[in-house]
Formats: C-alpha cells, structure tokens, sequence
C-alpha cells in the first residue's frame, strides 16, 4: 500500500517542523503504522530527525513490512521555489537505494526526486536515474504535488518523459486536501513503459485502487480514466473543493459574504453554497447612496435562486456618521479616494460584527485583476478569511459564471452583462480607471506567471503606455497585498508564499 | 575597498531575483563599478547568472581590480531558515578559492560561508576551512546581516572562535539599512588572530575606515570602538532607524498613529517623532463612551512634551450608527466580542480615512506580547503600514519607556504606570483575559524563540494550565498575524516571515 508523501503530517506543516516535540509526533505515528502492516507492506512518506550532520531532519519514506520499519528512503530533490521552502528543514539524501520485495527492484523517488528535468533550472544530480542504474524495476514517486491549471498535462510530460527515458513504469501518489494556500488534486497514477497511463484516480477525490504488477507493467481491473475534464469545469471544481475541505480542515460550518451584485461575489457566492449548502451561506446586501437599484434586485434574486438567506443592511447611516466626524479634517478638500474607501471600510466593519457575532466566516470575494492592480481597499473589500477567487483573472471570472449559468442556470443574466463597477461614486465604472479586462489580464498574465520585463510584454503586442501603468499598479500594491487573506491557488504564481516581493523597493516601471 | 554582501542590489531582492531584467541590471551595476576601479582594488558583493547546471543564480563578491572584474567568488553556504531564502534562489559553490593581492592571500567568506558551526545545525562543509587549506592570509566576510538583540555578542563569538580556529584575521563588513522586516545594524569589524577587535563601526550608522595590514594584523589609526551599548538602548537606536529608514526608503514623510493614552502608543508615538520630527507626527485621540478622561488627558499631555499635532475625534457618532444599524441582528444576543471589535474597527477606519486624506502613513502600535495571543483585532488595531513595536514584548515596552522618561522626560507619569487597558468596555483590565506580563512574557519566549514544547515549558517553572492557555491563544490566532502589517524585527524570531506557520492546522494544545 503506497501513500503520499508526509502523509503522516500533511504537506507542509511548516514552521511546527521546528518544534522538537511535533517530529517526535511525526516519528512516533509512523511506528504505529509500520506495527499494523502486518501481511501487507507500505510505503509510507513522513518527517524523521536526520541522523547525520546537516539539516535536523530528513523528509522520508519508510518502506514497512513485518510490523516495523524496514527501510527509510530520504528525499534526494528539495524543491525551494515558488511555494516550496523544503531546503528550509531538510538534508537531502546522499545516495540513492532500492528496496527489493518479492523478487521486484523498488525505486522510491519522493515528489520532486523524478523531475530533475523539468523545472526553470536542471538539478545537478538525478535520482531517478541513480534508482535506473542500481537496477529499478519500478518507480514508485510518493507525492504532494499542488494542483494548478495545466498541472496535470505538465505531470503527464514528466510521467511519459521519465517513463520513456528509463523504460520502467512510474506510480505516481498524491495527496488530497487543501492547506492554507494549497489544493492538492489527488490524480494518482500509474504509468507503463509505453507510456500508456494504467488508471489515473478521480481529481479532488480520497480513492483507492488495486493494481498488479507483471513482467514490467502495471495493471488493473476496472480501470476508471477520468481524463480530460476542461479547464473551466476543473477550476469549479477545483475551488468548490477549496472552500469545503478548508472549512470542514478548521471546524467552520458557516459563511457570509458581501453581495453587491456584482460577478465576482455573485460567484463566489454561488461556490460558497455549493460547497457548504445554501443553508450555510448568508449573503449580506449593503446598499450606499452610490448603488444603483440594479445592483439589490440582482443580488436579492441571486440569493433566492441559490437558497440562501440574505439581509439587506444600507450603509447610510454609517457612512454618514463617518463623514460628519471627519467634516473638521475633511472640510475643503477634493471628494477623493478617503471618500470612497470610507465605504468599502464601512462594509467591511459590518460584515465582520455579523462574523464576530454570528460565527459565520467571511469569504473575500476579490479577484486576481484586482487584486494585482490594488483595485481594491485594504481593510475594505480585501477582507476575509479565505480568499476564494484571488488567484481568479476577471476573464476567468466570466467564464467561470457563463459556466455556471449555463449549467446551472442561477446566477442571474444581468449579473453577468453588466458593465462592471464599483459603485463608489455616481456612474462609475471599472473601465474609467483600468484597460479592458482582456488586455489587463493578457499583461497581468505575462508580467506575473512568466515573469517578462516591460519590453518583452510590449513585443508580445501589448501598448507600452499601458504596459508600463499595469506594471506601476502591480509594483505601487505590494503592501495591500501583503496583509491579503490566504489564497486559493489554482495558476502557475498564485499571490501568497509563492510569491515573495520586498515592500520596500523602488521599481524603474 | 570592500562592501557588503549584494551591496549593488540590498539584501534580499526576493522574487525580483526570478525577473530576468533584474537579474541583467544587477550584473550592469557590477561592470559600472569594475570600470571606476582604477588604482585601488574593490570586494563588491552581487548577484550574477550561473554559467552552470543547477539553480539559475549565483550569490557573489567580485574581485575588481584594473577597471574589471578580475575574480567571481561564490558563496557556498546558502541560510535557509528563519528569515533567509537563499536556497531558492542560488546554486552553491563547489570549491572555494583564494584572491592573491598585493602579496597577500585573501580569502574570501560571504556572510553564512563563516557561520558552519554557528547555528542549531552543522553545515556538511566548511568554506573557510577550505580558505584556510589554500593558505588565506586573511578572511574577508561580506555580510547583509541582520539585527536582533543579542546578536553583537553572537557575532562576536563566531569571529573569535573562527579566529581562534584559523589563527587568521577576519574583516566583517556588514550592510547598513531597513529592509521590509530586517534591520541591518552595520557594526563591522575587524578581528585579528589574538582574537582582539582592531576596528567595531559604529550601530546604524554608514561609515568607512581605513585599515592596514601587516604581518598579519589589521591595523586602524584612531580605532573608534562603540562597544557595549545596553540592550534598552540598542533596542531604542533600532526602532527608531528603522522608522526613518523604512519612511526614507519608501519616500514617505508623514505619520499618523492612534493615540489611545496608553503605554503601547505613547512609545510609538515618542520614536516616530524621535525618526520623523514632531512636526511629521499626528497623533489621533478617539475617545469611545468607555474611555476614561485620564486616558485622554495622558495623550494630550504626551503629545504636547513631544512637540506633534494632535486632533480628539470622538468615535461616539460613528459607533452609535454601527449599533443602529446591526440592532436587527444583534438584538437579544448577549454583548461581547463582536460589540468590543466595532470600537477598535471604528478607529481603524477614521485612522485610515485621515491617512487617505492627508498622505500620512499609519503606524501600527500593538506589542509582540498582545501580537502573541490575539489580544488585538483584525482590521482594527492591528491595520498599519509598518508594526513599529510587533516584535517588542510589553515587558520590553515597560524598560524602553523607563528609559525613555529618564532620558527625556517626554512621557507622563502616569502613562507608565496605570494599569493596562483596552477600555472597550467599563472597567476591562488586561489583567482580566491574560496572565501578568511578567509571566506571559517567560512563556512566549519559551515557546516562541525556544520552540519548547508545553512539558518544557512548564518544566521551567510556570503553571501547566497557564502555559496551555497561553499557547492555545498563540496557536488560535495564526490568522490574524497572517494579515498583520510588516513587523521591525528585532529579536530571534519575530512574526513574519522567518516564522511560518499553516493556517490549516489542528493543535493539541
């Protein structure tokens, strides 16, 4: 029986490995498992002290049988980049071994240790192919390897890639979960010498699947292929996922959410009763003097459609208490963003007095155009405990919710038609301040996941004055991001840890 | 002339490291120095492109002499824990080798290449070692090594013992600066093998000196030796550059904090106008219903010894239209945390108003202690630009301020010593939710800056279910230090950065 890797712990428990007595807890559950595999043996991934000099600890995988440990393979390939920080805690192992079981050569290359290749760098040793040359039959890659979209095509190419160079099957084992920023997809497969994929388990899915092994390849009876869902389809899934494990992870039952009817918290909304049930979900409408009529009767009939309960809870008199205790300091100057802030801030010190009183968790309803441009007030609609579409573009967005729409049929037509804004003045309207969603997510894209310079954006077609206020906007709104929620990742360079930008700095653009 | 470690870029450009155009600007700067290097020789610390397989950069001091760069030296040991990152950006050296100048063997170490056997683990190799193998004369160590108090002695330890070892002298040339979370305090120096310190530059400070060497010695005409400064002193001179150079940096000039009357934002308040001037100080006084009328009068009397503007903007109005407003909701519930937080929120907002409004920067004013345990709410006190005092126990706040009223005399009487108080409701004392200080304080360093786990902790004295209580509140309250403003570090481990820890996570304790 394989598990993935650190299942003892979860990926990544972080800082706590620095905690003597949290990897005696690590060590001890793996002796208790290695006591039950009495009859079957198991490879299980988990955290040991490093016996040796260097690094305290080892990131491992036991091979049990017999009722102990009988092997420990440590990791070879400590990914440090993006959203991994193992070469924070760990040593890497030395040398490569194999495990011999019923007449079969084991290869165990933990997560990373099978993709030297493939990263924006080569890794200067390669323990797959150490584990080839001492003689391995199979592969076996327990793993904890985040989802994104376009990461299972990606794991394909390295599967067939390795497969191919080492013509030996490859069984690959993932872990299920969301961890903070993290939604581990599960996907677990088998991989034969021709490059054939033996079964590949559900995404977003606890499975188990019995496999045999003969004469070098994996088989199976009932083999369920669940390939090929679309990008659209998995990112609903993918973030419906999201929200219920993080809740059920804490012990949260209940949500609440502004709904100002506008897509993204329509959306989120939307994701949020899926997830949880509309039973579990409040939606709290707040009107100020600058919402159109549109804006409640799109989120009220929101509501109705979805199930869930809704109140309706105008800022006014809030608002205008704040003006008149700031009309000493305010008096004079020019209606400005102070003003509109004053607003989001507004709302968010009531959703948080609904959440502090009611144990309802608010949901932040930001997206990642958004948040990139700083098209948001912190403190104000950057609020929440769980950022549920932050590492969402507006395009992506609207795609998202004629998805749902025409699947689902609940979110009203209007909320998507309309033009967006953020109704914090008269007739305002997104498009005053920022390019066309299209053109701002194409820029977004290229400056964020593929990390180009002003020129290179400009070469791919893009208008250099336009270009350079993107890039200003991104750089001038580290600092509100900084204090952001936690974000679902499901891109390449989601906001968060894996992305870690100095405040203080000054850009050239 | 020698500078310090990635002296053309700072310390630490983070993931600006993974942008191509960075990276090409860093190598520029190197080559406009190497050119102006004609008739004196420079050690200049950079980042550059590794020529090899591995990691895509590399961390290096160059050798310039002739106009050029006549020599790359990488670093070999990359820090990856706490607050350092280095492994996810560069690939080590290999070998080390040695610079011949002028007759002399110069070997050199950067930063952590000196420090194998200086932290909870032992590096696997020993550049300096090595140096000393290829017959180094000396030992030059450009750092960008940060603050914290203790760490001159810690320092001081490394260099006499690595001299000791050696029998070579060691020249540390340190960064100067606040970057984002750290501080670089400068201080360096130059030790020779009797373990004596030639040359200590000054704390906080850019400066230069001139040093001989000869047979073995470095020499200094008028050695300016600033060794010794108390600890509350240091801690002082810290925070307050910290202020100044985080403001200089970022170009901002003006600051704003809530002036509650109590300890934690009178020292705030005296070290913002000790960095800034008082002129560039607003402190805002809002009293609520519960406030009492001393803790407005201790402001006003604060702020008239120190010099600063201040405004009294009353929070009653805007509390008032709050509690209108959520009377449908929170009718018949029984008053507590959620009514407590609209006070503190109510601030944050009028804080942030005036901030949005004048352009002055918002400092944050709770301590490591109420930092620790939550005792602080989220997008009320704890919104701000910069935590000036985050990582400074209230025991720490208690001595600085001593010091600061028998210094200077600015701080009344009585700020310092009635009794703490959050004033959200009639008559609340600290005293009533947490521990003595005295004792939250041991427990915190325990548990914070020793990693001890709860036997540990209660095996040092304190009550078992005190400690428990105390480290559930630090473990519950991850999600509001997750959106905490950036923190001036100041001891081992400050929250931020150099500790990382999952939101997702379920505690024993």
């Amino acid at each position: 029986m394989v598990f993935s890797e650190m299942s003892v712990c979860g990926y990544m428990p972080e800082d706590l490995l620095d905690y003597p007595y949290f990897i005696e807890k690590c060590e001890h559950s793996l002796e208790v498992v290695a006591q039950s595999c009495q009859g079957i043996a198991a490879i299980v991934g988990g955290v040991i002290r490093n016996p040796n000099k260097g690094r305290l600890l080892q990131n491992v995988a036991c091979f049990m049988n017999n009722g102990r440990i009988e092997q420990v393979i440590p990791k070879t390939l400590l990914p440090t980049y993006d959203v991994f920080t193992e070469a924070r805690y760990f040593e890497p192992a030395k040398e490569s071994s194999i495990i011999e079981f019923q007449g079969v050569k084991i290869g165990i290359a933990i997560c990373e240790d099978l993709w030297d290749q493939y990263n924006d760098f080569e890794y200067t040793t390669s323990p797959a192919e150490q584990l080839k040359a001492l003689g391995a039959d199979i592969i076996i890659n327990p793993s904890a390897s985040p989802f994104n979209l376009g990461k299972q095509s990606h794991r394909n190419r390295v599967f067939s890639g390795q497969v191919n160079r080492f013509k030996i099957p490859v069984l690959y084992v993932n872990q299920v979960g969301m961890h903070t920023e993290l939604l581990f997809d599960g996907s677990s497969k088998a991989v034969n010498p021709n490059g054939d994929i033996s079964i590949q388990l559900p995404e977003f899915e606890e499975s188990v699947a019995q496999l045999e092994y003969h004469h070098g390849y994996f088989s199976v009876e009932n083999s369920n292929l669940t390939i090929g869902t679309d990008n659209v389809a998995l990112l609903h899934k993918a973030l419906v996922f999201g929200i219920r494990d993080y809740f059920q992870k804490m012990g949260f039952k209940k949500a609440v959410l502004g709904a100002s009817g506008g897509i993204d918290s329509a959306l989120v909304q939307h994701l949020a009763v899926e997830a949880l049930g509309a039973e579990n979900v409040l939606a709290v409408l707040m009107p100020s003097r600058f919402s159109s009529e549109g804006s409640v009767s799109d989120a009220v009939e929101l509501s109705k459609n979805l199930g869930n309960e809704h109140i309706i809870l105008p800022i006014e008199d809030v608002h205008s208490a704040y003006e008149g205790s700031l009309k000493p300091i305010f008096e004079g100057t020019e209606v400005g963003l102070a003003e509109e802030n004053l607003q989001a801030r507004s709302r968010a010190v009531l959703l948080m007095a609904i959440s502090n009183k009611k144990g309802n968790i608010l949901l932040n309803t930001s997206n990642k155009s958004e948040m990139a441009v700083g098209y948001s007030t912190l403190y104000g609609d950057l609020c929440g405990s769980l950022s549920v579409i932050g590492d969402v573009y507006k395009t992506q967005v609207y795609a998202l919710c004629e998805h749902l729409f025409s699947s689902q049929g609940k979110i009203p037509r209007n909320i998507i038609d309309k033009e967006p804004s953020a109704e914090l003045r008269p007739d305002q309207k997104d498009s005053d301040s920022l390019p066309p969603y299209s053109i701002l997510d194409g820029i977004l894209r290229l400056y964020i996941e593929e990390k180009k310079g002003h020129n290179e954006i400009v070469m791919e077609g893009y208008d250099a004055a336009v270009v350079a206020k993107v890039m200003r906007l991104v750089n001038a709104n580290e600092y509100k991001r900084y204090q952001a929620p936690p974000i679902l990742r499901v891109s390449t360079k989601s906001f968060g840890k894996g992305r870690v930008m100095p405040l203080v700095a000054q850009y050239e653009i």
